[in-house]
């Protein structure tokens, strides 16, 4: 069983230590040299030329993906060749356009902010208009970890990226500014065969539209889990997803809970799963892609805590660090990325487990802020 | 931080995914093309060819070991180079000659079988006459598995042995053969700098000598854990070994817990600690040899069950077997070598962990048992 990689970043490699206990060859194709997930890069090259993925998926079993970049005509090629690509372009245009993204959990019927195509600056100022005078408006391909998205009070304030869509550049959306109280995330898993398993439902943090931490199980969600399993499964089923699917979700203030974001692939919610529960979110996207039998999503302990390692402008490599944050904590699982600081930057994460959500918080804190410059 | 390793086995194959997580550069000196941990070779060559191995060494942070079978002249080619080597020659004597090992085990007062050097016949014939008419030969180098351990009743018995001592072949000793109820196996981290953690003592279940089942912790060994901590506390600082220490013990029938082998490596009887400890015995040997502040040894649940998957004369690859493995125990931990099996090859492990030790033993061994021919 051979699994290839699209991408070399921290998703491809924490796939790595899944493969090897799984006793599956894991290949690499990477953007360059000394990308994360090097160990296991058989082959470096541009991910938008099919005719370096063609070559690099020559030999194996199945092709699947650290990100959701790789163009659709790329996917196609592959699939014209008879490779098998999970998540397949079918279910990944979900994750590559918002538009076409908000359009099918329309047909779907699963809660979702109230949103509008914006082609032509009318568009969104009927938006605004009818939403108080605010909105969200995002580029519908290309944003991530915050970019791509502005909130607006009048069209004017997207002018250059209605300019941008006119001229050819990312189309745009609008949707509703959703008065949230947190944010929470859902992971399913789904096998080409059907077979879907969830995790429970966690509550992610976020700073600066970057995810900070993550709390699993989400406190105080117990009674909204059935609901969110079930809008899981149908978007998973409804979008035809294999591999490892996370939805982001606002749970907004009046008890809602609408869908944010799709992300198709292994994703910092669901990081606490290495240290947590009993299949992790990379061993389970190699089982699914691979279509074999889904591991339990069962919990190691009652609450995990993740928090990420972000570098700042004075941050050397988190391993320089290393003696006194292992000496302080023990008990925390640290996972580096082997990736060089930047602000802004996620470089590796920490988790702690246990029995009460505070201590466990506490703890998880303490040792990702060892790491902090 | 760069890991080099000596040997291409499993061992070294699950240091991999602890190096990764750890953002640890891994390197393996493979024996051959298609190791189990050949995705980390950056070398392959004769562990016994110092200059092979002082090549591989050349930018590396420490030399650690897949096995103990590296000659004592390299070892201390390598010493003598200025490479940290961690375990180091004088500890790793002690794991290659069981002529030594007992010899301090004797000086460190540490409890173990009656034992004497047989260098002519007449030794083996005065401790056979002194000790009921039986005892247990061994080579002093070169066993593993069951291989050199031979009980006998005369010394006629070992006359080849003795014969090939007298023509320059490992040298022998005897043993009492000691009536023991079970063994246990103690493993012990320590860095250079003396830190040392154990893990609970655990009990190993043989089968013609080769290690089959792990019970962690060891049942019924509450009132002996204090004892066999101060035992491993005094043999690790007494041998000076650095990294992972595994001892092999014998419980007698009169209780009490004798030393029966060493082993400087992580070890069978820790291979539980991947899922069931916080801290595995593979992040520790890595920290321990990078002298980096040493992890938690708690345990992720009250028990935990490891079964070795060995070949049989009829078994093909492990993974040909996994959709209906992985599909009856979704909540047992696969551990594969990628090895082809061959009969009584270890080419994977299965563990369990939960609350109740019958519970989770049968849960191993039915899907040990999936793998079986």
């Amino acid at each position: 069983m051979i699994v290839g990689v699209v991408g070399g970043g921290q998703l491809a490699r924490m796939m790595i230590p899944a493969a090897i206990e799984l006793g599956v060859e894991i290949r690499v194709l990477a953007e360059g040299e000394g990308m994360s997930a090097s160990l296991a890069a058989t082959a470096v090259g541009d991910y938008r030329d099919a005719s370096v993925v063609l070559a690099f998926a020559e030999d194996v079993d199945v092709i699947t993906f650290d990100h959701e970049h790789v163009p659709q005509e790329v996917l196609r090629a592959l699939v014209d060749a008879g490779v098998a690509v999970h998540p397949g372009p079918d279910a990944l245009r979900f994750a590559q356009d918002k538009r076409q993204m908000r359009a099918r959990m329309a047909e779907l019927g699963v809660p979702q902010p109230d949103w509008a195509p914006v082609d032509a600056v009318g568009d969104l100022e009927r938006f605004l208009a009818d939403h108080g005078g605010v909105g969200v408006v995002k580029t519908a391909t290309g944003g991530y970890d915050g970019k791509g998205v502005r909130v607006v009070r009048s069209a004017a304030e997207a002018s250059d990226w209605l300019d941008g869509a006119a001229a050819g550049g990312p189309r745009l959306l609008v949707e509703e500014l959703v008065p949230f109280s947190r944010e929470l995330a859902q992971l399913i898993a789904r096998r080409p065969s059907g077979e879907a398993v969830v995790w429970p439902l966690v509550q992610t943090v976020q700073e600066q539209g970057i995810c900070v931490e993550v709390l699993a199980p989400a406190p105080h969600a117990a009674s909204i889990q059935p609901v969110v399993d079930d809008v899981a499964r149908a978007v998973a089923e409804g979008i035809g997803v294999t591999g490892v699917l996370a939805i982001e979700m606002f749970e907004t203030t009046d008890g809602r809970v609408l869908i944010n974001e799709l992300a198709m692939r292994p994703h910092n919610s669901g990081h606490w799963t290495i240290d947590g529960a009993v299949t992790s979110q990379f061993e389970q996207h190699l089982r699914a892609v691979l279509d074999l039998p889904l591991g339990s999503t069962a919990l190691l302990a009652p609450t995990s805590v993740m928090v990420n390692v972000i570098g700042g402008p004075d941050s050397g490599s988190m391993t320089d660090r290393y003696a006194s944050a292992l000496a302080a904590h023990p008990d925390v699982k640290v996972h580096s990325y082997a990736k060089s600081a930047r602000p802004g930057r996620k470089v590796g994460h920490v988790t702690a487990v246990g029995d009460e959500l505070d201590e466990v918080a506490y703890r998880a804190r303490a040792a990702a802020a060892q790491f902090d410059a």
